[in-house]
């Protein structure tokens, strides 16, 4: 059977070839009604282009890599999908990886996106400081780093302003009467976490809070840290009043932790999380958190890389987007709760 | 600069050619130690081996595209993860692709896989009976849907057996002296909808469940369909004392509409999901729900994939995987609440 031709397309669906062209290749200002019709004849008629020919032709697989340690994430997920909803209308699609937070298969992960000659790559990385990583990241077209810095490499990056966020939950418990809160983080290898432990270090004796080592636990981002932290900081001969978990699966860790302890939130222990999700959000009682836009983050991430595939020899830029604090009901007023106790 | 040959790679690293080989197509059976080594050897000479070569040699893209209504929904996410642990190992990366749950945008992604040339296709398709949809799948070598069925297709298929994990929770609430049991379901164009919904309205006569058509709503898999759908349902004349929420983003609207109305999970009403999520299991009190693996899912789809790639003549194949009810605190029994009430 011939081929239809993209001409033949465009008369059945009454429209112009260029228009069949803008459909196909994603790009948006194009009516409902005319997509609809150019899919139908698309379809009508079967019609392929020949796209890796149009790929060895112009160089480019219109396909960025992802890579982030476990895209079963929320927080990652929805980065994704923040990227996706900028880069689908130029025809450019996600490709995953997941890192697991290893180096050895971060560093495959990307080498198989090399070998794929994807245009570029969105990534949070594992470890900063990784050897060889600026190397790898500057082997690709356009890199972008997600909450991540790595200054010996060209590529750009996409930020939070973590310790705005941490302060203001700090400075809030301390207007509760709080003076031993914890902090549980992830590892100083990663901007995210490195800029959530210094705010907690230099907000500290701003802020008149205790400053004891033994406050501040760090680990592996997941559930199984968060619980262990929690665990053993209420353990501690005196232990905090008020936990802050640095990231959205500590704090899943550190529910059940304090759940498992018997411990209520506020009655107990307050709780502060970092970044939203439908459990900080409808947990009883809803949890404060330092929050950030994650579909942005995302989308900045697809914005950074597309001008940078455009101007392959400009300077790296960083954008850093705010983090609010939102507080909830999880922190309680210490001096309220010892008046009851007092009672 | 010379590109240094898998051979040099290969001495430098004390393993052999094909070990290299091994490790750089990301095959398992390779000690760590080994790996460690191989990926160093390759990062020092930069050695790059020309896949886009093989790849015109072979005719494969080791690429398979995903397609699902919105993949930072967790039950997607996770999902793709399962998938991406079995792809992975033989060298098969995850393309992304969100359809909002829309035909055209459905259609419009898979046609740009087939630009990409893609091996193989999984997807949730948004309306298992639009028009050309057997068509659409039928033109990759492999694809496999998740949790649909498209008869009309060659499509191999992973589904989850949704209508026990429904009898079984319709069962609980009957045996707590439910007789006024609502269900908020997706639509009946997608497998899963439709076995919840089938399965409510085959076991009520059953259990001697009230038979009102008042008591089935369906609409969109979404939060927003959940909330509406709770509101109404409590505001019926005789509202219904037990809500079974057919999809994990139905629950999260009917958790926020019952704490609007200032409703009490078990006491006032009680509340059922479908999938587990961190909120379902740590939601005081902790929901029950219809559990399903599913990283399980994923895999299995991938593992259908895989071996459709090696037979792409053989019949298509079904599987389903088990559904479970975890009972938790979520519901309670009625003729306790009745003994409470009445003292």
């Amino acid at each position: 059977m011939r081929q239809a031709t993209i001409r033949e397309v465009a008369t059945r669906a009454g429209v112009s070839v260029a228009t069949v062209s803008r459909v196909l290749n994603g790009y948006p200002f194009v009516s409902d009604d005319a997509r609809r019709r150019v899919v139908d004849a698309v379809e009508e008629f079967g019609y392929r282009p020949d796209v890796a020919a149009r790929s060895m032709r112009t160089g480019t697989t219109r396909a960025v890599g992802l890579v982030v340690s476990d895209f079963s994430n929320p927080l990652f997920s929805t980065i994704a999908k923040g990227a996706d909803t900028v880069l689908g209308p130029h025809g450019y699609s996600l490709v995953l990886a997941n890192s697991m937070s290893d180096r050895v298969r971060e560093s495959e992960a990307m080498a198989a996106l090399r070998q794929r000659r994807v245009d570029g790559l969105i990534v949070a990385v594992a470890d900063e400081r990784a050897r060889g990583l600026a190397d790898r990241l500057d082997a690709f077209t356009a890199s972008v780093l997600i909450d991540r810095e790595v200054p010996a490499s060209n590529a750009d990056a996409v930020c939070s302003e973590h310790a705005s966020g941490i302060a203001e939950a700090l400075a809030y418990l301390a207007r509760l009467g709080h003076r031993r809160v914890a902090l549980v983080a992830g590892s100083k290898r990663q901007l995210g976490s490195r800029a959530r432990i210094e705010s907690f270090l230099a907000e500290r004796p701003r802020l008149g809070l205790d400053e004891d080592d033994s406050l501040l636990v760090t680990g592996e981002l997941s559930p199984e840290t968060g619980y262990l932290a929690a665990t053993r900081l209420l353990a501690l001969e005196d232990p905090p009043t008020a936990l802050v978990a640095g990231n959205n699966q500590l704090v899943v860790g550190a529910i059940s932790a304090l759940r498992d302890l018997g411990l209520r939130i506020p009655d107990d222990v307050s709780l502060v999380g970092c970044d939203d999700t439908d459990l900080t959000r409808l947990h009883d009682p809803p949890i404060d958190v330092v929050s950030r836009d994650l579909l942005a983050l995302g989308r900045t991430a697809a914005e950074l890389l597309l001008a940078r595939l455009l101007d392959p020899a400009a300077p790296p830029r960083r954008v850093t987007l705010p983090s609010t604090f939102v507080p909830r009901a999880s922190s309680a007023s210490l001096s309220r709760l010892e008046e009851v106790a007092g009672r």
